[in-house]
């Protein structure tokens, strides 16, 4: 009992207490990583079948124009801002990851947090400060369930993001301890999202409510809408409901000491993260041999390699984000791993399909799994051997500040080849300098 | 695996083949008697706290003025309105009760539909045949898991009454089988709440949501967002995730040829059912004894009325609810028990209280749980006894449609004198034959 009790209101006080002077200078930079990453992928998603039906349908409701829609001319109040701009950022799969718990931390909060500082004054350590926070809370709530929580078929992204967005706004809103512990009570009784729901329009329902929702319990807390004092662990609150038996320890270890932020991984490519070391090695290996005509592809790795992404046949984009053989040849022909490469259009592309059905995969435990090796064989016989230790974008081999700054090139190109992204790029480096962050999100919308 | 196997679909069949032609007269009548009630309850709910703080923060987000929030002048986009209606409904625990699951089933639904009626033409039949459909179906969800999914903490009016509020809008919207498998899997995937939130405002976050987010479910899945095949009992999915096994023959059994809505109960009392029969003995006794002053009250009931309610001392109106023995002290002195005998002023009554310590509770396992006996010794040492074998509100002695349109009346007159009723009551009655039920809602919005 005396383990259990009062975690919420040590969170509470975590988030309330903590000043952007407690806050090491590599965390500070980590959250401008994140915020880098997650423009980048947002600016991907902006425009899918999800955002764009969800945005029509909330227009329907709305009446606001306060908030941001990352890569749109489009304004809408800031709840449904925080919605759609969370469901952007996770569509693809291709944003951040907290690998131990499986939760994509960024999607859920920064939405959050950028359309509140278009109602409220926010200085740029503040949005920073928040986000930090936010994050750290929703990784340490789902850390204590992890990994079962996530392999029960709940999406922790959605489940623990709408703590994140809580915390983190709550944080903005200057809210006391008590209504810190408000915010999270109605935010756990919104947690929601399945993992069923993966590859449909319904995914985004739960990650954009997250953002949404997080955000919304901050506001109403502000305004004494009042909770349970133990919404977390409590006889019937949320790890009794998901049927978890806790490890509360995970929840409060370390505290203010070690800052989950830093064990956050950035995507290079927009597919399954098992694969990412794969194609390092294809890519690298075409680079050098950009003519070469390939007869046979043997990939080795981890054994889950082979039992998330071993998918000789695949017929949709999505599926295609989890077909090593798919992304093996896709790579090899196009010298490339973008969004275009895990297109429907793609994967029915005839040389696509030729190539995927030479590739070839071999499970072995001697590999990591952010490790790989591929032997091509080209059409004159000759044997190439390319290997990669640690993946790009994993925690041994993190990406750089400048691919992530390409990253967000690249996606804003996609939807409109003239949208400058520069000034977004330095506004971002310079937020813990900025007095104002108001404009920060309508950086991220192309002028016309 | 094919017991598990399209059980979503098999609901979505149901909602979407089931004409008005195929309801019988008695679930027709029930309908509009569970209308009767939610306004009701609404009413009485319209003007507290979580609605006010509520309202006031969507209202700074939502432009749209399309729909009625009932007992108030204000209007709001359809969506909030769901939410507010549902909100204010529940927040009280005065509305109606699926016992077998213990959903308060009318809450999430009506709203949403109400909300969309004035969206879209929508006639009396049509609106009665979603409102059927969509309790038939939030019912049969939560009998599968029930009472396992309640006990463990899940608030079962939200989780599962998303998917009705998604069935029955979906119903009013003609979707097809295939978008309203779509509907009820972005439902699935927002259910969530948590009974730790029960005596807070949090608790009308997970109600609302169920409102407002089923409707926007069946909204969305109209435009083409789409969503897993069994959300219900996909190995990812809902019953998984909540982990249950559930008894999926509950959820198909006789559908189409019973009616769960025929076992709503309706409660004269704002307060636990395990205490009805005994204020009725109280109130029956009292009626016919208006000045006898009482010196002892020995009450006798099934053990359950002593694991919920007895509760000799409680301090807010919220914990009276749940009290024995502050129920029938109160009932005892006002010779009523409505919204006012159980408020912050009245626990707090010293006369009250004087009386509540008179009070002795006997638990008998020989008494169902709706019955009870009361042993009243005057001041003149004489010993008055009453019984009840069945409370009225039980399926067994269900309250009537006089008691109901009563009911509806005095809510009304709670906040407002002056609000004559007798319109709305009309209305419902006669809703079958209404060709546009647009303007039913705003009966239920006094006059300036």
């Amino acid at each position: 009992m005396s383990q259990t009790s009062g975690v919420t209101q040590r969170l509470a006080r975590f988030v309330v207490e903590t000043r952007w002077d407690n806050i090491p200078q590599p965390v500070r930079h980590q959250a401008k990583r994140s915020l880098i990453n997650f423009f980048a992928v947002a600016l991907a998603g902006c425009r899918t079948a999800p955002v764009e039906i969800a945005l029509r349908s909330l227009a329907e409701f709305s009446g606001g124009k306060q908030a941001t829609i990352v890569g749109r001319c489009e304004r809408i109040d800031a709840l449904s801002a925080a919605f759609l701009n969370a469901a952007a950022a996770n569509v693809h799969d291709f944003c951040d990851t907290h690998v131990r718990t499986v939760i994509h931390p960024t999607a859920p909060v920064a939405p959050a947090l950028l359309a509140l500082a278009e109602l409220r004054e926010v200085s740029g350590a503040d949005l920073l400060l928040a986000f930090i926070l936010g994050n750290e809370i929703q990784a340490r709530i789902g850390l204590a369930i992890s990994p079962s929580h996530y392999s029960r078929g709940w999406h922790i992204t959605s489940t623990c993001g709408v703590f994140g967005a809580a915390g983190g706004a709550g944080k903005l809103l200057r809210l006391d301890e008590r209504q810190m512990v408000w915010a999270l009570g109605t935010a756990a009784t919104q947690a929601a999202g399945l993992c069923e729901c993966l590859g449909t329009a319904a995914k985004s329902a739960s990650v954009g409510n997250a953002a949404r929702n997080g955000l919304w319990s901050a506001l109403l807390a502000q305004q004494g809408f009042d909770g349970p004092p133990e919404p977390l662990a409590g006889v019937q609150g949320y790890y009794n409901a998901i049927a978890e038996t806790p490890d509360l320890s995970r929840v409060t270890e370390g505290l203010s000491e070690s800052w989950e932020l830093m064990a956050t991984s950035y995507k290079p490519y927009p597919c399954g993260f098992v694969i990412h070391p794969v194609l390092d090695c294809v890519l690298d290996w075409r680079a050098d041999h950009p003519t070469a005509e390939v007869a046979r592809i043997v990939v080795r790795g981890h054994p889950l390699l082979g039992d998330r992404a071993d998918r000789p046949d695949v017929s949709t984009g999505r599926e295609s984000q989890v077909s090593v053989q798919h992304a093996a040849a896709v790579a090899l022909l196009t010298g490339k791993a973008g969004l275009d490469e895990f297109s429907n259009a793609r994967v029915r592309d005839p040389d696509v399909l030729a190539l995927r059905s030479k590739v070839e995969l071999i499970r072995d435990p001697a590999f990591s799994t952010i490790a790989a090796s591929v032997e091509i064989t080209t059409a004159d016989g000759r044997i190439h051997h390319r290997s990669q230790s640690a993946s790009r974008g994993s925690d041994a081999n993190p990406m750089s500040d400048a691919e992530l700054e390409d990253k967000l090139r690249r996606a804003a190109a996609g939807w409109e080849p003239q949208h400058d992204v520069a000034p977004l790029i330095d506004a971002v480096w310079a937020l813990d300098s900025s007095a104002d962050v108001s404009a920060l999100a309508s950086l991220a919308v192309p002028r016309k």
